[in-house]
């Protein structure tokens, strides 16, 4: 059994044209819509949108101007409006349901969410060259959520036409890259009574045709913003009257870099967006970093996550400033489960296309993912995060990232093949 | 003789339109218009905007997405629009010419841009609670240049009503503030016979009822903007692979301030406008820094630029980063002549309304008046720069700067005899 | 068979001798002379000292002043003149030679060298209450090499009065703290016949009675100093004349610690040592960084050498001044072989005051003894580096580290009985 | 009259000898016991050394160790060890009286410290050419005082032979470099019956032949040591466990220099000596700061210092540090009294050698004869500090600093005659 023929051609269509509308964290109105769209047409038992699939406290919503902006955005560029209607306040995302029969329900979460990164716009960028480059000059699909999304839905299609027995939910989440969709869709509701869930990406530096069964190795993030208020000047005349919210920026990044290094594993740092000040002879009043950190353990990015504290307080005192410090999301580390891992290796293994299965793999990276594995594993249920290979020309988050779409045919069908046997074979139960 | 009645109401009404439409430098649409709608009711002899009076060449022009927002909502807050198109591509500002018989030729030098400034909106400031708070939200008449242009139009009717002869040459000049218009307006070839220039400030410290009759000590001003160039990367899978451009804009930022101070007089450095980077997650591929160095003379100001150039570079090359510096604007120092100041003096202390007059004083800033200054002066003739005092809440360029509108009726009173006087006496004429 | 009664004593008298006389890498003048006396009295075959033991090159010598300076304390403090005469030019060190018959050889390191650490000298620290506090007040044995050479000497005769046959060297190695020792002793000649040999080192956060039988984990390392030279100046009249070293020096240290962490492993880095300047009022003309770097492995390390020689490049360049750096030590990663290891493990086991034998630990610090286990591997022989526990109150390289004195008696009865198994067994040999 | 013959060789002797044997503030053994030698020959009524010169709280003071040290370098140096005796504690300087019959009480203050400067040994340096180079390497009379001290011992000669009605005191004082030694000298009772101050500074950039009658422009200063103290960790073991000193000193010096330059006037800032650490492989545990800021005023001077304490406790902070600040001196800004000056200008326009006088000059630097000055000026009497012109081939406190002899000689006879016309006219009297 394999995704074949038109029904491929038609994934295909789908992630060229998500590839084309890259939205940011809380701003996937039109990748919400057109995956309503796309999911209306199918024998779907139920389909639940925006706030019915979130809790409703989330961090790093934008403020009603932007919000606004990117669903009117969405719908000029066909948005259905009744959908973006509906997701009003940022509550976007949504999860598919195909019931069939008894058996457990499987999950199976994939994320939608695009990057704040210009997209290549030369050959041999496929995007450029084929003519679906991003149409939101400065966002961009840089780490495969359109794949992901694309894939989610070949494996309802794929498992609808097979023999599963069960219930399959498919979260389509939102706001990955930001770790701000992962803990509000995991106290949603749709999880609770979730006893199997598989997650996935794409990539991951593993070349297309290779399988990772249960990826682990997953850094605990905590993203944060910190606002630095002082006072402005005239910088040549009385330099003396500022308070220079900029220097005190300065100095954070400085020696935020600067926190040590730990024995007991890997730690990250990263102030990936700051800004202030308001013009060359202004004494600058005001400035901010949003930046992250991370740790192999959840201890671990606390430690960093208190360093960090202190830099920004004290740089800020240093100059006279305020500092004032945001949480703005935060994901626990994770790891997969064995039993559920060995039966996707093994369906890997007899899945054409695919050359080489791993049972597991270090991440080195983060996943809010992790709200929605613990979620199930900690009532008793089994996740496991799975990598799907594939080429991949430039580093994800890069201006040259992209994915060799034959990745979808094998993640649409490793996938929705675990998913019967996980129907079938219940691992785990005693 | 002394401005006032109907025609000061007049005046009034002028200034805080001008005060509720703030645009900066090369974005003086609004302005530019508005003052051409109020001087063609008035019997000038010659009125001339933009490319006409501006040399070609100009620095810190923004690009044409930039000038067309701004030339757009001018016409929305009901600028003329023919107006508005003969000054495309930023070419803002005009030059006003009153003929009077025989004479020297005379220019009153004042400016009209604004600063990106967030105007103050509660009491006791004084144009939130008389309704004349800026519209151009983020920026400000915060330098008192709303008066300065109005000033410049009452001179012109005052002049006109008296018994001056020679030619009067108001120049409107746009961009002050970015020191990026005083260069091209000198070049512009209206100033080539001007025998005398004043130019006007109000404010400096100085309350009203106070005169500067020449003022001195401006500082030899460069603004620069830095852009770092580096390379982005997965922060928490492969920091290692970034090059991290906002690292080397803080590296910079914190050594620029360190430049050290010189023996010879004042110095100046700002790092007034700062940013870089995408996302929390992602190490910045790019940044950048809008500074500038003054010094007390123009050596110092080079010895300034030079080791900012030095200290940017540098920091690029810690981090393994690209930088280009762009020289955004730049202005000489410059001196009041004697000869002028005192006539501009000796009428100050006979007009109602003045209780003190100043020789002389130290501005402590920088003015690109001095590109015109001295181009009158290299050519024989003299020039003045003239404080007229006003009582101001708060300092130049902090939001809750205002003028003492009384200041209006002095600065007219004070600038149109002094011209009158000019145009009799000659003065430094053997 | 273990260590006891008078000859126990023996050793302890020697380990709190060796701790009151702490000596840094190139100066263990006392520690080698006082070994030489303590061996003498043994019937060994060969006892070789100072340039008989390692090759002429070699990093981090001090110059002459300070080596006399330890000679001549070392003599004072009761060294054997004849012998400190023939470690002239800082040739410090001795390896000591038991031939018993037919046999592979088999190799002991210990290192002697101490810390430039003020002792702690109040209760509870044992060395201040039991008046064996370092007399060479700033060093101090904080990190258990007092107790390495007394386990050395304490080897060779257990070895002695067992049925070991074969030849037993043992390496008393200078400089390991600097990282310096390691290679030219590893070249000096006397390894070269070395069929097994075993490295040692207490504590490492590991409690008496525990034995790792092979550690692994060394992370890689380097040393350096950077010497920056700029220009002083009168820091009140003529600031801008200087060349500021100091500056240049704190904008490396700022931007080592920030060198991007790596995807592929734990990396290091510490500015450890740093100094500028003369005096309050005089711009610095001179200031220096000793640091290290350090990698999981060799290429982690490299990747950090490459990047802290840029910021200290850069760093010099920002502030005008020059810098030269010096490599000061490299040592490489390494690993512990199973084989050799599960022949301490097994001897562990069954030796009096081991309660707990590990296979395997993490270092996570670095050693110069991977030059001798690599030059031992290159050749075909096989290289443990063995851990024995102890107590200690503080930390490695902390004022009140202390070793527990049973740890002498442990190191001594587990290495003396593994060399007389190896000498039998041959691990390895087909 | 003039200096002349084997009078003025022997004070060139004595310039030559003080210039070999330089010595740091309280440390001035050698150069007292020399000037009490010299003076003793003379027929003073009285000389006054160490403690009976000042008062007895003082700031700077070095240990007892350092104290010992340089006393006995004095001695072996040939320094009177009954002398030496009796500068105990550092209490180091002496005042010499001549009383001459009634008439005004005039004194003149010279310093006699040196600076921690390598001194060149090359030529064309003189003292290197001519054989009286620094013989207390790493010290150096790089400011002057050598001859400073001599033109003091010129001038009692001189006045004692002349008709000077009066009394004169001259005083000789210590630690004027890390400007500790004004303030307990000005306390120290001899200066309370003074009327009439000179006091003296070679060089400052005016060449030989060119004397300045009054010099003002003196920056007021403060001296300050910051120690910090952190915890020391295993750099590749345990980084975080340690709390880094150095990171925290290389933060402070980067943003010290960094405090924002004032509207009002001059200031400067100078992290003059730095260091930390004691290993590359440990975690710093202590660094310090030893710096100083300056201001044209007072209140500059305590802006700076303000915002320096500030960013020293920030910094401490910002990497979980302590830190100590210590006042290590201060002097205030100062005035030359215009009538003293005069009288000082008009004898230097008459006397032989001098080709052009100054009224008055900037310094741009400190003094502690400030806290001199405005002692006598605050009795009711009048001060000037005379600057007295010598060709210096390389700066002040540069390695190259050197004196043209023939300014003792100048020195010596303007002040002579100056001193006797002051006790003539006694200015300033009604």
């Amino acid at each position: 059994m394999s995704v074949d023929g038109p029904e491929y051609e038609s994934l295909l269509d789908l992630r060229r044209d998500l590839h084309r509308h890259p939205e940011p964290g809380w701003r996937e109105f039109y990748t919400t819509a057109r995956l309503v769209d796309e999911l209306e047409t199918r024998p779907l038992d139920e389909l639940h949108v925006g706030p019915e699939v979130l809790a409703e406290e989330r961090r790093g919503v934008p403020d009603d101007a932007e919000l606004d902006e990117w669903a009117e955005r969405a719908v000029d560029a066909g948005a259905r409006a009744d959908v973006v209607d509906r997701l009003a306040g940022g509550y976007t995302g949504l999860v598919a349901v195909l019931r069939r029969g008894e058996g457990p329900t499987v999950g199976l979460r994939v994320d939608i969410d695009a990057l704040p990164i210009t997209e290549a716009d030369e050959a041999p960028h496929r995007p450029a060259v084929e003519g679906f480059r991003s149409e939101n000059e400065g966002f961009m699909h840089a780490c495969g959520h359109d794949a992901h999304a694309t894939i989610g839905v070949g494996v309802l299609d794929a498992v609808a036409a097979s023999d599963f027995e069960g219930t399959l939910k498919v979260f389509f989440q939102p706001s990955e890259e930001t770790i701000a969709g992962g803990e509000p869709m995991a106290k949603g509701g749709h999880l609770d009574d979730v006893d199997y869930l598989l997650a996935l990406h794409v990539g991951l530096d593993h070349p297309t045709g290779e399988v990772v069964a249960g990826v682990d190795g997953f850094l605990a993030v905590s993203h944060f913003r910190a606002e630095f208020a002082g006072a402005s000047a005239h910088a040549g005349g009385h330099p003396e009257r500022g308070r220079n919210a900029v220097q005190a920026m300065a100095a954070a990044v400085q020696n935020l870099y600067g926190i040590p290094r730990h024995h007991d594993g890997a730690t990250r740092v990263n102030a990936g967006l700051v800004g202030g000040g308001t013009a060359s002879n202004i004494v600058p009043e005001s400035a901010f970093v949003e930046g992250e950190v991370r740790g192999e353990t959840t201890e671990l990015m606390e430690y960093m996550d208190d360093h960090a504290a202190r830099v920004l307080r004290a740089a800020a005192e240093m100059h006279d400033c305020e500092v004032e410090i945001h949480d703005e999301g935060r994901a626990p580390g994770g790891e997969s489960d064995d039993e559920l891992a060995a039966v996707v290796g093994a369906v890997a293994a007899e899945t054409a296309g695919v050359e080489s299965v791993l049972d597991s793999d270090q991440l080195g990276g983060s996943e809010d993912a992790t709200y929605l594995m613990r979620h199930v594993q900690e009532r008793g249920g089994l996740a496991a995060y799975v990598g799907v290979g594939t080429d991949h020309p430039g580093g994800h988050h890069t201006p040259t990232f992209d994915v060799d779409e034959e990745t979808i045919r094998i993640g649409v069908d490793v996938l929705s093949e675990a998913i019967e046997r996980i129907g079938a074979e219940r691992p785990g139960s005693a």
